[in-house]
């Protein structure tokens, strides 16, 4: 078990994009956010990964690798439409940020997580930082399957 | 993944209780049958499996080992009361049947499981097998876990 402490932020501009992107395809066998239960798959990896609820920016990981044929099957048992993004990782002042592009009914969403040793951990902030929204349930990726950012009041505006 | 192919019985008399019985603790991460997530802790030995739902006595299995101690965490995250068991495995006519004897609300429930090759495979049946329950939900572990046997009126009229 690990715990994962991170912050979550939208990303303006696009300096970012010059980091080469990876596709991840993402299902949920539970959406529940007592007990998350998530189905992920990255080129040729795969893995399945249990969440438990969020305490602020705070919560309990368990994550396991998994033969990437049986995740295959396991996103097709999946409960809703699969979240699909291109992940890049951006350093900035030695601080790794992960850039997540989301595809297909979440296109036009981006956002930047960076993990953090404690909840109040300081960090600097890049120059293409938006807003923050780690406590926006919205922006969780297990919402985003059933709830897609194209159906936001804010997609609608940029449109 | 597998195949899992099992088919399930009432147990009556008493003469299986000479096999050594195990205990089982198990919780579920998702009880919904279209994707059943399930924890398991046995002895010194845990998993984290998935089931997808069943066609007849027929159901997809992703089986994956974990450690005992992210499973008692897990098992805090799970959805509604453990369902705790005693097994123990019968051969009889050179099969070996899973004898669960359930514990707590569940108690006075006694099932035997037999895996098959196919629906349709030809065993003996041994002389404490009861009635066929495969295709009745309430006997699902995952059903056990939120509507126990001492719920039921079968339970109320064995009382």
């Amino acid at each position: 078990m690990g715990i994962e402490i991170e912050r979550k932020f939208l990303v303006v501009g696009d300096a970012w994009r010059a980091a080469p992107a990876v596709p991840y395809a993402q299902g949920y066998l539970n959406r529940d956010k007592q007990r998350t239960v998530r189905v992920r798959v990255v080129q040729q990896q795969a893995w399945l990964t249990v969440k438990g609820a969020n305490a602020g920016a705070t919560r309990a990981e368990f994550e396991y690798p998994i033969p990437v044929a049986d995740a295959e099957q396991l996103l097709a048992l999946c409960d809703g439409p699969l979240v699909r993004k291109l992940r890049r990782v951006v350093v900035h002042a030695g601080a790794a940020w992960e850039i997540d592009e989301f595809q297909g009914d979440n296109a036009g969403l981006v956002v930047a997580e960076i993990e953090l040793p404690s909840e109040d951990a300081p960090f600097e902030p890049p120059p293409w930082l938006g807003v923050e929204v780690t406590h926006d349930p919205r922006y969780f990726n297990s919402s985003l399957a059933t709830a897609p950012f194209s159906t936001w009041p804010e997609a609608r505006g940029r449109a």
